[in-house]
């Protein structure tokens, strides 16, 4: 019951990048273009980004699968002391606040509520960040802080239901067991609307793809706030308060907001005038074959795939072009997993002439939102959906 | 100064209405599929819905024109007084409420403010109605509730500034001089946020197209509120005010409402558990050559072309296919006229085979915004604009 034999490797593992840091292999270049590999425990080789808190990056390759490995996700924290160890049998999830009554709910009580699974994108707001021009501070993601995992738990409507939400409920808001080095670093405390957390499809999870969540990713239950962005999905939640009024603090008021406008963008450089806390994730499309830069021979069949999701709207097509948007042929879509989900797309063509191509994949969702050719700008780097456009060459 | 002269052509106009509909040319369907030509007074012969309010479509063909003639622009009202003869020397515009001072601003007046210029669409927020299935009651209007005019006026913010706008200012109301035959008829007044409407591009307009409004299209000064459904447009305006709380009023309350949802949609049949006042215009493509239903002739060249518009973020790009969605080619488009107007877009094939041939055109604007290929369905038939389609015959 107790997930703490990592605990020594965590230590190990953190030792081993500040030893590396000091020899100089780490800079401090926060927009530095070479990233290192490194293995936590638990997981895969993953490229890091941060060592204190984890922040490692999901290499493209592994979002061939249709669904990542637990091995494969990233990892995201946003404040240093993260939970290495946690025993079961004192774990509780404290509900309360503007409620009828208290739960303290043990795994074992958590598991009793009806149990929920369907496969879900999960991404962090700034996926994609270091390809805004001009660069923006902040992790330097490319695509890979994303992943498609299949998430069970239990609905965070019956537990809510449970503790008796009064009326008057304003939002609803969750805390994990990770805490600043400092009193000054504000506690990762983040809201949802109490309409949004009562709608169905929000759970806490307490499994990914089938097993126990793993300690980096959240063990032993996160929130999953499926169409939304991954700031509000909760990891090692352990506290959850109904408001009455609206919940503030600086992860809410200050932290992941965007312009408030239809392309929550402002001309680059600028500051807007007004903002809202980011939501619901846009429609995004990722060529994973071929890879920019292949060269690939005349005549012999190319063949595209990649992936497209949208913030639960699903897919409803993807075309892809290989002269640079001139001309579009709808690709083939891959096994459909429900609105959450990522669906694989396909397509092959024969190169007939040798030169340079423009390979294009843009995505549209079942509501008519597609992907804006240019990037659409904001001052945190969030919500990158471009047209994804590579370069091969044929020769 | 007296724009009356057509005051006897609207009552013959209407009680020319009044005798076919009793000689039971107009039957009382409201999803009646074959409607009327009718002249009414400063107008072209326009596709007649109802006749007091008059209530006038424009055929297709007219939006072949970069800009909608007067003349030929659609006409809707909402409640049956409608003015019908206009004295400019007792037009006053009255400005006031939460405002330092009131101005009672007469057309010289108002043209001393800075003239602004620009062209820009102005849609029903039923244009389309007609397609939804299951049907909806309310004016069935197919596309031509829409038009591209060139607006000149003065700036709203302008005119508020002068009065004096006070802090705390929630809503800015509007109301012209229609009005309702009984008492029991609510005014037509809408109202906008006040933010909005200091938005640098909404104006009061006083010409269309460099020439005075026709009466029928809201002389002798209408609100432009370019990318925003029509509703807000109000007509023969005479009365600006400030409000210091949340403007209350059937119009905004009751009416011209939409699901508060990302795709302002429900289930066909259903009824939403939130709604939200429409506002900004989707993303909206038309196909006006060829015609739906057009016969072509084998290895003729086919001139496709057509317009597209957005809620104030242009046109990025439209797309064509002739074989009904599977290839798509980047159509051409024409001049720019502004963020706020349409633009028209060409392409030309060549029709290899004989047989039938789904033409489509989707638009995509500035933001990635795109159009749906299923209808979404609203209780009041709103914002249509799925991706278009029309059948043709190649012999």
């Amino acid at each position: 019951m107790t997930k703490n034999l990592t605990r020594r490797d965590f230590i190990r593992a953190v030792g081993g990048i500040t030893a590396m840091a000091v020899s100089g292999d780490l800079g401090p270049d926060v927009f530095a273009a070479q990233k290192r590999m490194f293995q936590f425990p638990e997981k895969d080789e993953l490229i890091l980004l941060t060592s204190r808190p984890p922040n490692l990056e999901t290499p493209l390759h592994h979002f061939k699968k249709r669904v990542t490995p637990n091995k494969s996700l990233f990892v995201r924290w946003h404040i240093a002391n993260i939970p290495t160890s946690i025993d079961l049998k004192e774990w509780r999830l404290k509900v309360g606040g503007h409620t009828e009554k208290e739960l303290l709910l043990s795994m074992d009580e958590l598991k009793k509520f009806e149990r929920v699974t369907y496969t879900a994108v999960i991404q962090c707001a700034g996926n994609g960040r270091s390809f805004f021009e001009p660069k923006i501070p902040g992790a330097q993601w490319e695509h890979g802080s994303m992943g498609n995992v299949t998430w069970t738990g239990a609905r965070l409507r019956d537990i809510l239901n449970r503790a008796g939400m009064k009326s008057g409920a304003i939002d609803v808001s969750f805390n994990g067991l990770d805490t600043g080095t400092l009193p000054t670093v504000h506690d990762f405390i983040r809201s949802l609307p109490a309409d949004k957390a009562m709608e169905e499809d929000v759970m806490v999870a307490y499994e990914m793809n089938g097993e126990p969540l793993l300690l980096l990713n959240g063990y032993p239950a996160r929130l999953v706030v499926p169409g939304w962005y991954a700031p509000y999905w909760i990891k090692a939640l352990n506290e959850i308060s109904v408001w009455p009024k609206r919940f503030e603090g600086f992860w809410m008021d200050i932290a992941y907001r965007i312009p408030d406008n239809p392309c929550a963008c402002v001309p680059p450089g600028s500051t807007p005038q007004k903002t809202i806390p980011i939501r619901r994730m846009n429609t995004r499309s990722l060529i994973l074959e071929p890879e920019d830069g292949a060269r690939l021979s005349l005549k012999k069949p190319v063949r595209m795939m990649g992936i497209a999701f949208s913030g639960g709207f699903k897919i409803k097509d993807v075309i892809v072009s290989v002269d640079g948007g001139k001309n579009w042929r709808e690709a083939k879509l891959g096994r459909d997993e429900g609105r959450y989900s990522w669906i694989q797309w396909f397509h092959t063509w024969v190169p007939s002439k040798p030169g340079r191509y423009g390979l294009m994949a843009r995505a549209m969702n079942g509501i008519g939102e597609s992907q804006p050719f240019e990037s659409l700008w904001n001052p945190a780097g969030y919500m990158w959906n471009k047209i994804e456009k590579i370069g091969i060459t044929v020769e």
